[in-house]
């Protein structure tokens, strides 16, 4: 049980919207952290005292303000679509979900503003209708995901192929924040600053406003083509990344039998045997597309056949609305299609470094064969056109998965490990001295989302023990 | 003089716009050759017979049937901004005058359709207005040049850093041509059959219609930076250049003291002793830029002192109407800048390959010193970044002008010969199988900007003799 009292905290914040229903309040303390069979076993009990919503950022300071004078955790929720438990009250106390906060306040030219809870679908929606912009790039969960959640825990997704990842300078334009103090305070942070709350899941800082930039909106063709052969789809994805004149959201491999057994549930394209390459083509690139594809594949006896099987401008509307947007295929969806299928698969991600990407995918899989189908997703990385890996693995247990990732990293393919719930060790192994040193700042008594930043708990912590860190704070399992 | 009787052909083209006077004649058949003293002593002299301008395809149509009749030669011309003598009728005959064939006739999402003699910077403020969309690239010549010629005899520029090249599938769109052939025909070329006419001289085929991409417009901020030393300032364009996040159309590193000593008429920004590199940034990719800038300069010990010269958003509109365009600082007007102040300058177009460009740089200008100074133009080439150099050179004699160029590919940097009007010998040194074949459908008679083409003329020319193609058609010097 927790060491502070929540009903003295709820008399203090008495007229938000608050929640205590124990049934409900584990709901919103969860994400989709049961992706990883080790974040399933190690969080699955985990959950917070109350959820409190507040409706603007005045509400956000005085739950600050009181959780700060009580000693209460506060974690900070989107939409509760992200897979390393990013969202999860470690410690208990509030989840404060930003779902309410979902304003779209201005748009002008290559910008946006936004409240953190805002849909990023729903941004897309504003920002298509007032002058045909849209976001740079998105995660799988689109139509679900918050703008705040996905710049505090996410990395890239559809769209890094044309302009990299959140990390990169100019994905990101402000971020305005409050902070964790007896009096919390608003700051603006644009340029350098930017990085001391991106990705740091909300430990030291809540994010109360977002100003991204927008590119022009198009109606993204979808295209999938099918390959006999994996390596030759890979190529292919490759080839098509580096054409510079094709604009392009999209290009996903996915290695069979994948395609067929886990993606088919609306779409049927593939044959068991067939791997696939997922595409969103700018509509004016179109014949510029179907020209590099002619080129490319016009040499059969390179690699067995391959065939455009889907084309969403040959589609009719009545058709479309039967089938999933081809994104909600890729990237993270991928995974959950192949759970919806099979409980026992997981994944991985992978960085392929440019210029030996396909060398090492061919020469990775060949080795693990089906236990670690393939699955990639081409992006721009610090100026390259390389591919990320989010190969499912067949779950056999924690040691083998560790082993995977171990052969992985002694092949030349780093991983960032979707099977930890803290920062340090799903990302860079090493203590980031920038969010750390803001989270002083920002968070003095540590209270932001416990648990989630080793440095700020343990700054002692081995990385290269291969050990899994601990946290002490951990609420236990009953 | 030619072979054939102009006077029955003018007799032909009653009602069409003609000019035969020699003077305003021999101005339509020249173009920007002259930067380059070797064509300036191979082409000077030479003129065309008959201006004629028409102000629709059915004209283009009644033109090219009546020369075809009459073997009268038809060399195209846009706005006559092209470096390589592509417009210059060596053969003499018509000077197909296609200024007047100026409208834009179509703006969709990502498309706009036009005619060929339509000004670049016009099409913008048109598609600008219609829906805040731009040309994806455009030459340094903006203002003055056709679309057609563009297409027709240019490579890239200011837009290259985000889309490649004119080649690239996808940067051209569609391309509708006329035949010379006793009946002309009408072809839309798209996809794999745009390379028959692009990059061709118009030697197969008059364009009547051009189909290009359109990116969204963004009011460009102008930023000049200087440095201490040339290659700190190359190596941070190669940095930039390799910023995804960040939406740039223009990176151009431009060594000391060509932005002192030609560079500064109207702007006066660099000490003699300061290298620059000119840049053209989305606005709300500024903070971004700043932020990087700050990174990337911050350690000044690295290599000398730089510093942000100027900022077209820091300038009022007065001021900025005294002040050229940045990117007329760019490309080929660095060349036509510099050739204002001292008329011995000419100039190379060199390659720089992927991924050994910087060290190729340093290695070349310090073997050449001040006699070739530096100027570099960032791009996407075929995936990756990598520059195209534009150099300068102090011009002795032709000898050792050939011996400049035989070092540069010596030491690994291809050479794009400006100072050659043949299209094999200022590109790839090889027959283009494509484009001749097309011209043996489309030009049947060979009369369509004669001399250009040497596959048309001398099967048997050898590109590795060293040797200049002397096509023995031109017209003979006075």
């Amino acid at each position: 049980m927790s060491q502070y009292e929540i009903s003295a905290l709820k008399q203090e914040l008495t007229g938000l919207a608050m929640v205590d229903d124990p049934r409900l309040v584990r709901q919103k303390s969860r994400d989709f952290f049961w992706y990883s069979p080790v974040l399933k076993r190690q969080l699955d009990h985990v959950s917070g005292d109350l959820v409190v919503t507040p409706r603007n950022e005045a509400e956000v300071i005085r739950v600050l303000k009181a959780c700060y004078a009580q000693g209460v955790p506060v974690t900070p929720r989107g939409a509760g679509t992200g897979n390393y438990g990013q969202a999860m009250p470690l410690s208990g106390g509030v989840v404060l979900n930003l779902a309410e906060m979902r304003a779209v306040r201005e748009i002008g030219e290559g910008r946006v503003v936004t409240e953190p809870g805002a849909i990023i679908a729903k941004i897309d929606e504003e920002t298509r209708a007032h002058s045909r912009q849209e976001m740079r790039m998105f995660p799988s969960t689109y139509r679900t995901a918050s703008i705040g959640g996905f710049i505090g825990g996410g990395s890239g997704g559809v769209g890094s192929i044309t302009w990299g990842g959140l990390r990169d300078f100019g994905n990101v334009l402000r971020l305005r924040i409050v902070t964790m103090e007896a009096e919390p305070r608003q700051l603006e942070l644009t340029g350098e600053d930017l990085h001391k709350v991106m990705h740091a899941y909300g430990t030291n800082g809540i994010i109360t406003e977002v100003e991204a930039p927008l590119a022009p909106a198009y109606d993204w063709t979808e295209v999938i083509v099918g390959f006999d052969d994996f390596m030759t789809g890979a190529r292919y994805a490759n080839d098509l990344a580096r054409q510079d004149g094709i604009l392009k959201k999209l290009i996903t491999p996915i290695a069979a039998p994948t395609p067929h057994d886990y993606l088919s549930r609306d779409h049927s394209f593939a044959r068991r045997d067939q791997s696939v390459v997922l595409l969103m083509i700018a509509p004016h690139a179109m014949d510029a597309f179907l020209t590099f594809h002619q080129r490319a594949t016009g040499n059969a006896a390179a690699g067995g056949k391959s065939e455009i099987l889907f084309r969403s401008d040959k589609t009719t509307e009545e058709e479309r609305k039967n089938l999933p947007p081809v994104y909600e295929l890729a990237w993270n969806h991928t995974t959950l299609c192949a759970r919806r299928v099979e409980r026992d698969i997981t994944y991985l991600q992978v960085l392929y470094p440019f210029p030996g990407q396909l060398e090492l995918i061919e020469k990775i899989h060949k080795h693990f064969g089906d236990e670690v189908p393939a699955h990639l997703e081409f992006v721009r990385f610090d100026g390259d056109i390389t591919c990320f890996g989010l190969p499912l693995v067949h779950f056999s247990d924690e040691k083998r998965l560790e082993e995977i990732m171990t052969i992985h990293e002694d092949m030349g393919a780093p991983i960032f490990n979707p099977h930890r719930f803290t920062l340090e060790e799903g990302g860079m192994k090493q203590t980031d001295a920038v969010q750390l040193a803001f989270k002083r700042e920002a968070d003095p008594r540590g209270l932001l989302n416990p648990g989630k930043m080793i440095a700020w708990d343990d700054p002692e912590f081995d990385y290269s023990s291969q050990k899994t860190y601990l946290f002490p704070g951990m609420q236990s399992a009953e």
